[in-house]
């Protein structure tokens, strides 16, 4: 069987922490029996401690995907429509749908930038990620403070998903008594804590949104995330030093990566997630894509439009990159 | 501090298979950095090959609380109400209200029993645990056939979490191609698979019904199982044996429980669960509760219209249940 290299979805080429791993084995018992901490109260703990807040401002779910779907029930289901990007994270129009909330899309500029100034405009919602997926580009976080002083009457939603590969987070401007009642960043652990296949997410903000979470979980489901995926998730929240040092390593296999791609002719958008979307101006996306998973690299390409010219590269180890240059070499020469 | 004896939530005494801990240890590795399958196609291979149906015919998602949400939302939502019992599971008016479902009590018997009689009425489906709780009153398989016989325009859910002590299951009714296609049966691996801190319950039914099921889940949450519960769970469901072993004693301590509180002078209803639903003719409901509480023994008391007068007591080990009925003694003389 041919090895394939995976470089679709966006998750860590490095392992999670191995004290995560640690506690895991740890919890691994007889007492899984017994019923996890409805609350997660210790991650929520560990989280807040994490990120200078106090726990009532913390939401844990069963990863981010779950908490988005919270958030869309629970917060942005009004008479205007929610705003979000035409190109960005496949889900959002789906919640939309499931919970049914209308939407507007609004369009990303010609560089596949995110114009604030385009959701001045009265709405049920705000929701985006920074950086954006799949085009990897983010906004300053005083931009989107002069967003919030334009949006008082809802909901701002962060997704800040990629957030550890190099974009500023909004999660300081919840810090203390100045914190918004209308911001909320929702994280996950499947991306630069490497847990993807735990399922843990989180969402921060402040305690009357976070109420308003809880309402609609406890509803739901009481007992969300399991007694192995609380204590795996605490342990990797604690380890910053691990997720600081792998995330170093993915940032600098993507800026070689960007510069290889570059000297054979391909046009990356500046990246500041753990994956590149880039293009070749002589080389069809659909094609390259296809001459690729012949070659057993897999990437990702969307057939929409105006980026079916692209591809989404995860940032693999930097072996793996050097597979999908060479492989891109002998494609396009 | 006091050693509590936690009588109060329906946990098995007895832990998981060693298999599925063993399982659960194997996965954890640095492929947690891996998204799980999505579809969680191995774990339901495992649960249609223990109950003789095929794959396409199960659910599987994040503790039963979970499926029987997506039931709500996606097979129970109709203009006519939906039918339950007026004693049943706390959480069926929760999700009524979450989805904006009508809903229509039916009275339980004056012995608490369910008749099956009072469900032949126009509805948007019928749902009930069988056994029942908290009362753990059982109804036969060949009784719900009958109602099955004359309600062919609704769901019928079958809430089995209860079911491996004593109760007939309902899953031998969708074998084959009789398979009615309104019939679905809820499952929980949290009560008698002893896995309540992993999250894992299921659902099985009509190829049509787990369609609508995955609708809606696939536009909530992708990936409900992560890499250690499929894990834990198909090992657990792949043990048999150690569910039949445990299960056994549960039974058994059951029947030395309701012998010994009825010489005390309790009164309990027959139950096929793992709790017992009693009363003391002589002694509030509530205060052998609190009494309890005190000398470290915790139950379950519902402060409701016919019940409060009642216990829930889980089937906890034999030296629990010796310890409990010493304590009543000693309350109650």
């Amino acid at each position: 069987m041919q090895r394939l290299v995976k470089l679709n979805t966006n998750e860590s080429p490095y392992g999670p922490s191995p004290k995560a791993l640690a506690a895991i084995c740890g919890q691994t018992s007889d007492d899984l029996r017994l019923y996890p901490d409805p609350e997660s109260t210790a991650l929520k703990e560990a989280i807040a401690s994490l990120h200078g807040l106090s726990p009532n401002q913390v939401f844990v779910g069963n990863g981010s995907d779950e908490v988005l779907a919270h958030v869309f029930a629970g917060l942005l289901k009004h008479d205007k429509p929610v705003c979000f990007p035409d190109i960005t994270y496949s889900f959002y129009p789906v919640y939309c749908k499931l919970f049914d909330i209308a939407y507007t899309n609004i369009p990303l500029g010609k560089d596949f930038e995110i114009h604030l100034e385009d959701y001045k405009q009265p709405n049920g919602g705000i929701i985006f990620p920074n950086p954006n997926a799949p085009t990897g580009r983010s906004i300053a976080r005083s931009e989107i403070e002069e967003l919030l002083t334009n949006n008082r009457d809802s909901v701002l939603v962060i997704d800040e998903a990629y957030v550890d590969y190099g974009t500023q987070s909004c999660i300081p401007l919840l810090k203390g008594a100045a914190c918004p009642e209308n911001l909320l960043v929702v994280h996950t652990l499947s991306k630069s804590r490497a847990l993807a296949g735990l399922r843990v997410g989180f969402a921060v903000g402040h305690p009357t949104l976070i109420e308003g979470l809880e309402r609609v979980k406890n509803s739901f489901n009481s007992y969300p995330l399991g007694r192995l995926a609380q204590a795996g998730a605490i342990a990797a929240i604690e380890d910053q030093a691990h997720l600081e040092e792998t995330s170093a390593k993915v940032i600098h296999t993507r800026t070689k990566l960007v510069d290889q791609l570059k000297l054979l002719g391909f046009e990356t958008l500046p990246s500041t997630a753990n994956f590149i979307f880039t293009r070749h101006p002589k080389h069809a996306g659909g094609k390259l894509y296809q001459l690729l998973r012949e070659r057993g690299i897999i990437v990702r390409h969307f057939k929409l439009p105006r980026i079916e010219e692209f591809l989404r590269i995860t940032i693999g180890t930097d072996e793996q990159c050097n597979e999908l240059v060479l492989a891109l070499k002998e494609i396009i020469s």
